[in-house]
């Protein structure tokens, strides 16, 4: 049984001492138990440079109080029954900052207890193509992995993503100016750590995606929310002082729009005019169920003010965190210096099965499967929302993603909404959630990645019900 | 051949030009190759919801430039030679903070074109576990990943990491206590997150580990330098304002020493009277030589000021981005909040791979055979420098780790020290590569990781040429 002894000559309780009392927590507080047998004395004193006399002291005391016993043949057994002690919490000690101790927290909860899982972002696992991604792992981890990489990746997975929105989104980007993230707000927090101080006005899109508001805030930013209307952002709106605008122009989160081409064009010379970063999250538009997609804000800038975020959590799964940034080359040697100084480089195995899924079309493959199911899934989700809710609101229109947002005509309270929803079986968070500086919209954010296709009649009728319930007359 | 096309009705040039001028651009850009077919008039025309008529005129002005023909049994192909674009480099455009746009990197060059590799940190991928450590992600991703998890890592990897340390080193911590981490580096990233605001006082040994010291200054904080004696960092020269002292005690990084236990004793209490954090790097001590390690901070620390670090960057593989921290429970749940805004939770199957690799006992196998190795290297590399620097310098006692450091007697400029050992086909810093705050002594960090046993005795005597070289009379 192995327990690490540390001895100090410079203690003054002896060497002797150090090993009754070491040997007495390990039997107190359960890492040694009765019948382990101890180090015999001869073999200890060698491997600690001490006299056995020393030992056999530290054992006599041990055995003294009942705590070992000696053996027939030699040896000695711990004879006590373990007592396993609890952990001390600190009495006292450390506070976060001010900024850290107040982080919320948009904890997507692991445990769905609901009959309907209506949340949007949430995928369906049972779509991951988990024998082509073992392989290409496999593929990754048939040499030892290499040292330290590159801060911004390997490149070939730059170039193999660079290659990926090239062909998907028309995205020209040099591979050395992709980086490799853990995912979508992982880039967006690089991108904030080398952009935002302290105090700095950052612009979001109001309704928006919370998670990344308090990531900015997180970051020192000044966060303020812009109105959208349904061309999407409302330029004219962002305040003259902002240094960064986070948008979602290809899917608006969570109302659903595209940012129009005018508006699109008015971002641009607006961030230009006012020396500002755009920071365009793509986040679902691989799932797009309209032929008509936008040009990306990336693609009409000519003057490297836009930062291109994709993210593979949707395409593939959010626990293996993928994610990238096409970041314009002003920026790119602060970010890879900041990336090596906060985390090295992303993990190897990871970036080489990635490079050899896209390159061998397998990704390509998994989303001609993936759009199938969700499209059929959007398509019944959209019909039976407008049908069954046609007189209490009304559907947003929605080109792309995984989500359609309902505008309810009531009143209701988020509170009571998700009350409601909840004891119908759902899990389906209330608009107002995706509000932090107005008065919220009354709706739902309905998600449609993670449930069963045959559900979704069910779903959308225990909706209805928790509406029914919610209205009725006041109480 | 696959190239999106982006329709706006909007657009007030009309939609077959959009279909000419992107057509166009995908062929002088080379997405289109001659060659290529393009899709046929009537499918695109049926994709992109417009008449045939409009897709036929697009192709015919690509026809009239000649970047298209039309093929007999109908269909066209593009029959310009491609002349890809060069990326356009942005004019002007966003610049990063004036902290951020002057991170210092301490890139690990990939390429190690020296016959000697003596940098310190750098380990022997050799004795990677490459088929264990494969099985054990084949294991882990016999299912598809999960959705995302919990921010300070999965229950099953926290438990396996506490029995980890509580073997290894006698620490306590209960596993709602560990935060899996992407390397020590990110652990001290998230720490100080929490525990940093611009302008604090953080303190670090001189000489030390300049990429920590970058990493505190990124946060914000006022990185001061305290110095180190023979009983390791001098507690009385912290300064008083100091909010938080990262230290090496198990192994001070470069000079090697250990933090004695009065020091351990006295640094403990002087961040309870100064309100202090103080964080434990144990970033190789896995590697011991000796048979008396000292306590650790973590396991004396009475009053939750103690954050301990771990590693598997040595031990494993640094590319693999897998530690951990052992955090006061005063400030975990700011840690996870943080953890969770900026890239939600470790990836799973790393973290499924790396728990079934600790509890099937695989770590301790490997390490028991890697301590082996680096043991008779760190043996054979200390008989080597004591016997041939005998006369210009000594080496430095060091009971851990994977290098030794060299104190030289001459002063011999660091630029000339690396000239002089690059030119004898050695990669090994200067010792005054670790000194950011005070003059530099003269010497080495020899790092005998990576350099295979047999060049041990022919890498010193290349050093010892270097040396000869390098004092030559005064030119």
């Amino acid at each position: 049984v192995q327990v690490e002894l540390f001895i100090d000559p410079t203690d003054d309780r002896g060497i002797a001492t150090q090993i009754y009392a070491q040997l007495r927590d390990a039997i107190t507080d359960g890492r040694l138990v009765t019948g382990d047998r101890l180090t015999p004395s001869r073999m200890l004193a060698g491997d600690l440079g001490v006299s056995r006399f020393t030992v056999t002291d530290a054992y006599a005391r041990l055995s003294a109080e009942g705590l070992i016993e000696g053996r027939a043949g030699g040896g000695s057994i711990v004879s006590a029954t373990s007592t396993r002690a609890e952990v001390p919490v600190a009495a006292s000690g450390l506070a976060p900052t001010p900024r850290a101790a107040h982080i919320a927290r948009y904890a997507p909860d692991p445990t769905v207890d609901a009959r309907f899982d209506l949340r949007p972002g949430r995928i369906d696992p049972t779509l991951f193509p988990t024998d082509t991604w073992r392989r290409c792992t496999v593929r990754a981890l048939q040499h030892a992995p290499p040292a330290y990489g590159d801060p911004a990746g390997t490149i070939e997975l730059r170039t193999a993503l660079a290659r990926w929105v090239l062909h998907s989104r028309g995205i020209s980007v040099d591979p050395m100016d992709i980086v490799v993230t853990s995912g979508a707000q992982h880039a967006i927090d690089l991108v904030a750590r080398v952009l935002v101080e302290p105090g700095t006005t950052v612009a979001v899109e109001e309704p928006g995606y919370p998670p990344v508001s308090e990531l900015l805030r997180v970051n020192g930013a000044n966060v303020t929310g812009v109105p959208v209307d349904d061309q999407g952002i409302v330029v004219d709106a962002i305040p003259p002082s902002a240094r960064l605008v986070y948008v979602t122009p290809s899917h608006q989160y969570p109302l659903g729009m595209t940012l129009s081409r005018p508006r699109r064009l008015e971002l641009l010379r607006w961030a230009n005019t006012h020396d500002a970063a755009i920071v365009e999250d793509d986040y679902d538009t691989e799932f797009r169920h309209s032929a008509r997609p936008l040009e990306p804000l990336q693609r009409l800038d000519e003057h490297g003010r836009v930062v291109y975020i994709g993210t593979f959590s949707k395409t593939l799964a959010p626990s293996l965190r993928i994610g990238f940034a096409a970041v314009p080359r002003t920026i790119g040697p602060a970010i890879h210096a900041l990336r090596q100084a906060i985390d090295w480089c992303p993990p190897a195995p990871t970036q080489a099965a990635m490079a050899t899924f896209i390159d061998e079309g397998h990704l390509q493959r998994h989303l001609r499967r993936a759009r199938r199911v969700y499209g059929e899934r959007r398509h019944l989700m959209w019909t039976a929302l407008t049908e069954k809710l046609a007189r209490r609101g009304r559907a947003l229109p929605s080109d792309a993603g995984l989500h359609i947002t309902v505008l309810l005509d009531d009143r209701i309270p988020d509170d009571e909404l998700r009350a409601n929803t909840r004891a119908n079986g759902l899990r389906v968070p209330p608009l107002g959630d995706s509000y932090r500086f107005t008065t919220p919209r009354c709706g739902w954010v309905v998600g449609f990645g993670a449930i069963p296709t045959p559900d979704i009649p069910d779903a959308v009728d225990a909706l209805t019900t928790a509406l029914d319930a919610a209205t009725q007359p006041p109480r």
